[in-house]
């Protein structure tokens, strides 16, 4: 056992794979309790305290919807082997849930989320600084496909969202992040030689 | 001992930091005899049979200017185990020289060069396929310093060089091969989190 846990930040656009590489790099290690996985998605803020008119408008493509002071607070609590009690984030609620998750004493976190790179504090608690870079027809195109099939939204409303919000959100900030990256991952979760990378590396910190 | 061994192609641009990494790499197993760099520039063309009026024409940047079939045949030969007679390239005298390099028995091969992912016959002999990529303008100061400082040039005609054939050559034939990647570092030698990454892999395949 470590003393210390090693974090590695997975950044990337809307739809580029991060979420499918951080699953896939996992998996190698399930049932071991030594790996987690913590998304930066469960700490959009919580919203109790507003009405649901004023939560629906939430621009969750904005760094300034996260909870990055409680996030960054957990990230040194873990690498310090500290007992974290993760907030789970409820989508249809648009608020934190009153579910939480525990984790503790793990050897490594792998942190996902599109700003994990582009917060300077965020960035800081993590060892190793990951890009997945998926060129953006490719991502627009998954996106498109995912809100349709999975989450019964029409072409109209995908396509706008992407152009008012998503775009820009994301020239502004995730991609200029990029430059922070140790290493970048392009085309996303296909990519089993750079997910074997990281396996490799998560199995030698952990043996 | 492995029966076969992995080819690690690095490829970039001009002065983007791909020796400097694949040293750095080399570095780590130094003296076990199991590693070896391969530079795609010790596969310059033989020109035994030109003048010396017609050597000193060549264009170094260019695909042509290499015996790739030499090449993709070592590279083979690595693999299966078999022992190769690698050319070492005489740049005062334009051609192979009469001195050659005996590199047997090697898990793992690292082939260094602008090139390595822009010929497929080289990338299809390659296990992990890396892009070193570090922003034109930098790479145009270290070569500025280099051929400067190292190889007495003028500053004249360095920017002549630079512009009339390292750069067009670098957009038709490098940049465009940084697709293949399966990683890309950024920034180059410096990067020792991706460099760690590198050596904890071929770690791995020897122990």
């Amino acid at each position: 056992m470590r003393d210390h846990a090693i974090i590695i930040g997975v950044a990337g656009g809307s739809a580029s794979g991060k979420t499918s590489i951080a699953a896939k790099v996992y998996e190698a290690f399930k049932g071991k309790h030594r790996v987690s996985i913590l998304k930066q998605d469960d700490y959009y803020k919580d919203q109790s305290d507003k009405p649901m008119s004023e939560r629906v408008k939430t621009n969750y493509d904005h760094p300034l919807a996260f909870d990055t002071d409680l996030l960054v607070e957990h990230l040194k609590m873990l690498k310090n082997k500290e007992t974290v009690e993760k907030p789970i984030y409820d989508y249809t609620q648009h608020t934190r849930s009153k579910k939480t998750e525990i984790i503790k004493n793990r050897d490594v976190i792998i942190l996902e989320g599109i700003f994990v790179l582009a917060e300077e504090r965020v960035r800081e608690q993590c060892d190793i600084l990951v890009y997945v870079d998926t060129e953006a027809d490719i991502r627009f195109i998954r996106r498109l496909k995912r809100d349709i099939q999975e989450r019964g939204r029409s072409l109209e409303s995908v396509c706008e969202q992407y152009l008012n919000t998503v775009k820009p959100m994301h020239d502004q900030f995730i991609e200029p992040s990029k430059k922070y990256a140790h290493i970048i991952i392009p085309r996303g979760g296909e990519n089993v030689v750079a997910i074997d990378l990281l396996i490799t590396k998560i199995r030698s910190i952990i043996e």
